[in-house]
Parts: structure tokens; sequence; C-alpha cells
């Protein structure tokens, strides 16, 4: 599809160093949009701009913030004035295990921050920007841990799920417009992240039998946009929430999901 | 049930001035504890605590505090400080009608402070408290938008949400110990707040056939806590959200919801 025709020229993904956000950045260079890279490591971003212009022939633009600081959407927000903006995607997490009343306040602060209040600031400038237009997406990123909550990793669970319903929300507001939104939720996908954090003995090979990749997410974010409100990545992913829904106690689903990082 | 002898001497609901707050304020006050309400108007929370005193020969406290405002959640714990406490429940919400962009930013983060921050912060608060001396009970209240989204009422199901799944992994992650964490999701409920925003026509109507009293729900609230880790409050609102989640998409049940603010 070309993005850059039905969106705009500028396109940018928050948290776009590694992972799903990587795939979205390749995705819509590959649909004719320049990209605006976000994320903390400046170095990396640079590579995968300059990978992105040799391989699409589009500009690229890297910015440095860190989403768990103040002030961090101002510095995005400037970066961005004056470019024809037509899609964003917000892919940044934070996450911290452990129970909540042993996790430091200052950690809570952050996870806060980058799942809530920045992409909430981020959101909501684009989002005045695209309607105002009546032209542009965005593909806001959750996690199965937002439908299902996430013991022992509490803080992660209710942010993707601030996330997923805020921008369910919004989805239906503005569907019959030309913008565009739509929330993907994530099962386990191959990330730096994930590999980090998987978690060990026979949950974390279940976890692992049905992983997807960055690109597979990717590959069904773009073609379901414009179409779906709400879209659960994978078949596998979409039978197993399913399931839990239709089959299981809510308790049964808590319990299940703090089985993985139960310490 | 006695939960002073069980939990402790004192309890605290951040949001008592009516509607489910009022109606857990008479419940633990019925089950023996000294009660501190929090709210904005002072006047009613005296008379309610004059009530509760003459009624159950329980002493209360008093404390104004707004939600939305930065140092709400300190004011409380300095009142709270030195007390015997037992028992908490975030009560409180905020809620703003219209599309997400076309909320004033300062509206958006008034409710991200009541529906998030504030309540993270009692949360953390007062779970130290309570597992440090391994005694204590909290519930917190979500509502169906938390469950469904809601759309032109983006920010208050998006806080709801956070507030479901936060509460649901603590429940978890305490679950073998002497403190009880539950949360409790709201469908309609016949409160002052609820009156003066109830949408027209026949979505009005449906929405007041099934709706639950605060006595009716408190008494589910109390009657399951220690049991279950979340409830849907009452049978016809746990049949609709299990229809919902068993036999319709994601995607319909959105749309449903965005069809009672609709603009």
């Amino acid at each position: 599809m070309n993005l850059r025709e039905k969106y705009g020229q500028w396109g940018i993904i928050l948290g776009a160093t590694e992972g799903v956000g990587k795939a979205f950045c390749e995705k819509i260079a590959q649909g004719g949009m320049n990209v605006v890279m976000v994320g903390r490591r400046e170095e990396k971003l640079q590579e995968l701009g300059k990978e992105l212009k040799d391989k699409y022939g589009v500009d690229y633009k890297v910015v440095r913030a860190d989403f768990s600081q103040d002030g961090a959407a101002e510095t995005v927000f400037a970066a961005t004035e004056g470019l024809d903006m037509g899609f964003m995607s917000y892919v940044a997490c934070l996450h911290s295990f452990g129970k909540i009343q042993d996790t430091p306040w200052e950690k809570h602060q952050a996870m806060i921050n980058v799942n809530v209040i920045t992409f909430m600031k981020c959101f909501y400038h684009y989002m005045k920007i695209f309607t105002a237009q009546d032209r542009g997406a965005v593909i806001n990123v959750s996690s199965m841990t937002g439908i299902a909550s996430s013991p022992w990793n509490g803080q992660y669970g209710a942010g993707k799920a601030y996330i997923l319903k805020m921008t369910e929300a919004v989805a239906c507001e503005c569907e019959k417009t030309n913008v565009d939104v739509m929330c993907i939720t994530l099962g386990t996908t191959l990330t730096p992240s994930l590999l980090s954090n998987l978690p060990g003995g026979p949950a974390g090979e279940a976890v692992m039998k049905n992983a997807q990749t960055p690109e597979q997410v990717a590959d069904e974010a773009f073609e379901r946009l414009g179409k779906d409100l709400s879209v659960i990545a994978g078949d596998h992913n979409k039978a197993t929430v399913h399931d839990w829904k239709a089959n299981h106690t809510e308790d049964e689903y808590i319990r299940y999901m703090g089985s993985f990082y139960q310490n």
C-alpha cells in the first residue's frame, strides 16, 4: 500500500530501536513514508535510518528521548514541528518484575510515565493534527497482559490495559473519518526484550512455542489498519484469548498469568 | 463479619461522599472499623461520620482532598499516620465526555491524576503497610467501561482498565497471605454521578433497567472479599460481560459501548 499518498509524508515510531518498533519503521518506509525514529539509543537508530534510506529511498530523522522522563513528549513534538505528519505508533513500554509494594516508587513513576503519561501526550498531540487535517493513522501496541493482568509484573499489565482501552475508544470515535486508529495486542513476540525476560522451565517453553516474529506482527497490523479497531496478533493468541474469556473465570485467567512470573 | 478483628481498627474510603463510597463506609463501620472518609465535600463527610458514629459506635475522621491535584495522596497519608490501618478502598473516579482530542489537556491530566496516579500512590502506600503487618484488605472499584473501553468517554474507560488490571495483579500476588485484595467491576449503579450523566433515549432506558443500588454492590463486594480476586457486580452484569466475550468480537463490543455516548 502507498501509505504516503493515503496518510502523509512522515510517520513517527515511538520506541523504534528494535523488535516491533523497528519492524513498523520498515513497514512505513516500504509504504513510501519518511520515518521519525524515537528511542534512547541514537546510534542504533541512525544505523536503521541509513538502512531504510538505502533500501526505500525515504528520508529519516532520529530523535533521542527517554519516555520515562518528564519533557520527553515535548522533545518529540518539537522535532516533528512543521513536518507533514501522517502516521504515529507508540510501541515503547517499560516493566519491572516483583510484587507491587516491593518495587521502589521511582520505578513505578518511570513505568507510569512510559506506559500512561508520555503515551497519552503523544497520542493526543498527533490525534489533534490528524483529525484537523482529516488524514492520518495510528497503530498503538498493547499486550495480552493488558487483557489478563500480569501478577508480579503488575504495572506493565495495567499500563498495557490503559493503552488498549484508550486506543479502542479513539478508534471508535474516528471510525467514520479519514483517520484510521487501531490497537494491536501482542502475545509472545521474539524481541530482544522478550528474550532477556523469558520465564524459566515449562512456562518459558510454552511461551516460546507460539511466539511470533516482529515482522509477522507488523504485517498483520498494517493489513488490518482501517478495517479493525482492535486486533489480537496471530491465530494462536486470538484462540487463546477467546478460550479464556469464553470458558474460564477471570480469576483462573489471572492465576494462570501469575504462574509465569511467580517467585 | 467483624472486620475490625480480622483486619484492624481503621479503614479508609477514598471517594467516600456518596454512592458506592458511602455504602462502603457504612459496611466497614458495621464491621466495627473506624472510618477515614476522604473527599472534596467536608460538610457532607462530617454528616456521614456523625451518622456512622451514632449508628455503630465507631470513630471517624474526615480528610478533605481533591484526587486530581498533586499532593492529594500525601495529604491522605499524613492524616492516617499512626493509625492502625486495616482496610482501604479507592472508589474515586473522574470522567469527561467528548472526543479525546477535543478535551483540553488539563482535563486529561486531572483524570489521569484521579484514575491512575493518586490511585496508584494510595494503593502502593497501604499495600506496604498491610503486607508488612500481614493483615489488611483492599477493595478497589472498576467499571464495565474498563473491560470494554468507553468511546466518547475514553479517559474514564482507560483509567478504569488500569485500576482493574493493577488490582487483579496485586490480588494474585498476595493471595496466600493474610492480606485480601479484590477488584469489583460495576455496571450501572444508581449513584448521583450516574443519574446526572445518563444517556438519553433507549440507551438510557436500557441502562436503568438493570441498575444496581450502591448497597447491593457493597453487599456483594464484602461477601466475596478474601474469596475472589476479581468480581463483576450483579448477575445481570456478569451475564452481559460473559456473553460479549464469548459470542461477539472485540470490535462489536467497542461499538456497542460507543453507542451510549456518541454525539
